[in-house]
């Protein structure tokens, strides 16, 4: 029992810190695969990072994949919101694409690590892997649909010509992922050690306005 | 000494045999990573499929590191030469462009684990590492300057607008791969287990034209 009194209030509190807790080793596993440019962090780093023990953050995520799934999921569940909101829109689909092409670079320069992270659990075909259906389910699919939608939408409206949406899935998302893909590219070509705001801001628009055109109708 | 005769000869002989030998074994590995989807096969599994020893394997390459800088550098000679010999063409930047972008494409999935085997020796930003700096002046620095050369003949030659070809090759390379590093979701869009060549083609004439449009004039 807390001295907060019930035992309903004693609850709450409990789950609060739990929850705080999760959310402070995401926070430090986040923050040390920015720095570091790898998602190979051991537990041990994290736990030392976040200031507590190994064993709390096996307690928190059972093991190193639960982790990684945990963050890949608080990351990608931002970027859904924001699709979700921007489908209610009522704007035109040129510029709902426009708009989700910039969104999926600035979600990938804000996490550095979220490229790596995904393609961990969507490398292989095995969705038997938990990881692998939870972040199919929770971010792919609705990522996939909402693209179709603003495809199909684009086609009718007569904004688009007629492309087939799986083509343009693919080649939409490798033109937003690939700049995240290959630090040594960016740093021979850019001379910086990582996609920084500015370039992704850059980026972004250069990405938008080229996709746009190429399915112009 | 051989019994084709001279010395000169037998070192021939010798040289002709080493060289076949590697490139069976070569020939073993990439068949074994298309057909398991993974490049992460053993020197065990490749000299099983191959019919020697796994020592022989280590005497050929050293590590499994050096059978993978191997394979890669063979698969991206191909590669170099076939743009090489476009860059001398005499034809307009937009349908070298259109022809680099196809055989890109097709390369990817002639070798379907080149993408995977490239990714292994660029993702870090550690250019000390022997096969980093070996993929990367061997196969990326062509291939960039290639796409600089068109895109900057394309914009003289009012074919393009005035894109910033840094941007366009992350863009382009992007638009090229990323089909060919999910196979869950080719699998979930497509039906199929593997980027086969139909699907390669159709792909390959969608990405060029998009591409084109979408940096034209």
């Amino acid at each position: 029992m807390s001295k907060t009194g019930t035992p309903e209030k004693a609850e709450l509190v409990d789950a609060v810190a739990e929850r705080s807790g999760r959310e402070m080793l995401l926070e430090a596993a986040g923050e040390l695969m920015s720095e570091l440019g790898t998602i190979d962090v051991s537990l041990h780093q994290i736990a030392k990072r976040a200031g507590v023990t190994a064993p709390l953050v096996k307690y928190h995520f059972g093991s190193k994949d639960g982790l990684l799934l945990a963050l890949a999921q608080r990351d990608t569940a931002q970027s859904i919101r924001q699709l979700t909101e921007l489908m209610a829109m009522d704007i035109d689909p040129a510029s709902k694409l426009r708009i989700h092409i910039q969104g999926i670079i600035r979600t990938y320069s804000r996490y550095p690590y979220l490229n790596r992270l995904l393609e961990n659990f969507l490398r292989e075909s095995d969705t038997d892997r938990d990881g692998t259906r939870s972040i199919w389910s929770s971010f792919m699919l609705p990522l996939i649909e909402a693209q179709k939608q603003i495809i199909s939408d684009g086609i009718a409206a007569g904004q688009f010509r007629s492309v087939d949406s799986k083509y343009a899935y693919f080649l939409i998302n490798g033109a937003c992922q690939y700049i995240f893909s290959t630090r040594i590219t960016v740093r021979e070509l850019v001379g910086e050690t990582k996609v920084g705001q500015e370039l992704a801001r850059e980026y972004a628009a250069f990405a938008a306005e080229t996709v746009l055109r190429g399915i112009a109708k």
